[in-house]
């Protein structure tokens, strides 16, 4: 008896294969990726920001409706946000892709949809895993992630520390459920649900839902040059106040008042989850919150004002809903 | 009717609680981890050398096993290696572990094993991901993966370009499988021939099984200060031939000479696994190869030469086993 990968569920031709075809989209050396950084030496001190994340089961209703080409996006956006929201400048991505059998052609739109994300940003696509795991995932399911890092002077970096009483809030707002949630909408809707066209939603549930993730960088950049920024927090999982009270320092408070969510928000909670659920997992619309002294509403004035900071109250809460 | 997170199978309490438990360990700022790079602005063109992987089925062994406290030195290990052998000294790690519900018992084990690996080494574990994705997992299983980012100065970076013909190859010794071949290793097994102790492998096949990664680090900064290295080799999926091949520059050919495999491939081998499948899966013994001018000989002298550099035959192999 001879025994070979084939017959314990791996192929190797095909993981070569894929690897071969990847090599041309990622910047990749031979085992790590390289990145020269000649901008960290004009510093004073360079700071590295990373962050690693994944986007969720989304990654299962993508493949159920044949449609992973958002999730380059997804999963790229979701990490440049969590460290633009301290002042890092995006450098480098890499990505990991797990699979109970590597399918190349799932792989190949995946990879060329973050190889995408990756480039419109001017980040480097520095490396990447494709793992063929028949113990660990069932026959169709894979998983996605990424790691980022990018860099930001010492003297420059938003972490909350600068928040004080009367600073506003402005919502950047969201594209969709962005990466959270995705549990429990697939848990609340049948697979047929999902390519009916929804009037409420001008489109198909289905659609609707898998909106990529919005990249704030642009915006963050915009803000950060009016000096006025003293915050900013990503809303993820555990919603608005999850996120926002990570980065309201001790004895202060934001008082909001978040404006009705958009119609799949509202869709969501006509399907069954209420409203304290709804706002501990999703955005309710707002993907980004900006906590600014309030000259910045005379130096950009388009975000809505959705709440401000005070002094705390007596429980000691840090998010105070209006 | 109301729908929770929790009738949805995601747990949000537990994952906050894991999260909280987490942060005393990571050092990681709110979104996105910090690590101040001061050192990086004394080189002439600092470069980032970056690499993200998994451990693979190992994951599967080593819960089956209940002997989860080996995997930070395996995925730590593995990608401490893939950019060491760049020349790149490690600034910062994250990872990346998802689960089908998550616990935190096991979260808590095998983030301590990456904290004490990260630590050992003068690593910043600068950030996690703890994920909870029961559509996507199956009861009682989880995926582990990792990144890591170091930095090299541009002229010091080993690639293999500097290699000719002469050069001797040196063979730095495995610990054992490393985190390859585990899906292979697992179908020739049933679960009670784990934890049967084996005269030839001197311990339980599991135990030799599960013996962590090896790391690399202070053995290549030892060949490294010799300033003979001209290329490196980390020996992971593909074997001594798959990996040597990558840095073997065109024209040239690395003979080798593998040394008999430590028991543990032997032991493989007898259980039925015929030795060309051997060679493209595993190690053989050898998790490293340093290719170096001969003189390494006089200033090192102490691990098995197991090759040279001649010129290529041919064919056009990059390596001949002899």
């Amino acid at each position: 008896m001879s025994v070979t990968y084939r017959d314990a569920g791996v192929d190797l031709d095909v993981a070569e294969e894929v690897a071969a075809a990847l090599r041309t989209r990622i910047h990749t050396g031979l085992f790590g990726g390289f990145l020269p950084v000649p901008q960290l030496k004009a510093y004073d001190l360079p700071v590295l920001v990373s962050s690693i994340d994944g986007v969720g089961t989304k990654v299962h209703l993508a493949t159920q409706l044949d449609r992973v080409e958002g999730l380059g996006q997804d999963i790229v956006h979701h990490c440049v946000n969590d460290i633009a929201v301290h002042g890092a400048e995006p450098l480098l991505f890499l990505d990991y892709l797990a699979f109970h059998r590597i399918e190349p052609s799932l792989v190949e739109r995946i990879v060329t949809s973050i190889a995408a994300a990756c480039e419109a940003l001017g980040i480097r696509l520095a490396g990447g895993e494709t793992a063929e795991m028949p113990l660990v995932y069932p026959e169709g399911r894979f998983d996605l992630a990424g790691a980022i890092v990018g860099a930001v002077d010492q003297a420059r970096i938003v972490d909350g520390s600068a928040i004080r009483a009367g600073d506003v809030l402005l919502g950047l707002p969201s594209s969709g459920l962005h990466t959270n949630g995705y549990s429990l909408v697939q848990h609340l809707f049948y697979a047929d649900e999902y390519d009916r066209y929804e009037r409420a939603l001008g489109t198909t549930l289905g659609e609707a839902l898998l909106a990529p993730h919005h990249c704030y960088l642009p915006e963050i950049r915009c803000l950060l040059a009016t000096e006025t920024v003293h915050g900013l927090a990503h809303i993820t999982g555990g919603g608005i106040e999850g996120n926002l009270g990570r980065i309201v320092p001790g004895g202060l408070a934001a008082r909001i008042d978040v404006p009705e969510p958009p119609p799949l928000f509202r869709y969501l909670a006509a399907s069954g989850i209420d409203e304290t659920e709804m706002r501990a997992v999703f955005n309710m619309g707002i993907g980004m919150i900006a906590v600014c002294d309030p000259a910045v509403v005379k130096q950009i004035g388009c975000y809505p004002i959705i709440g401000r900071i005070e002094g705390g109250d007596s429980e000691g809460r840090s998010v105070i809903w209006a």
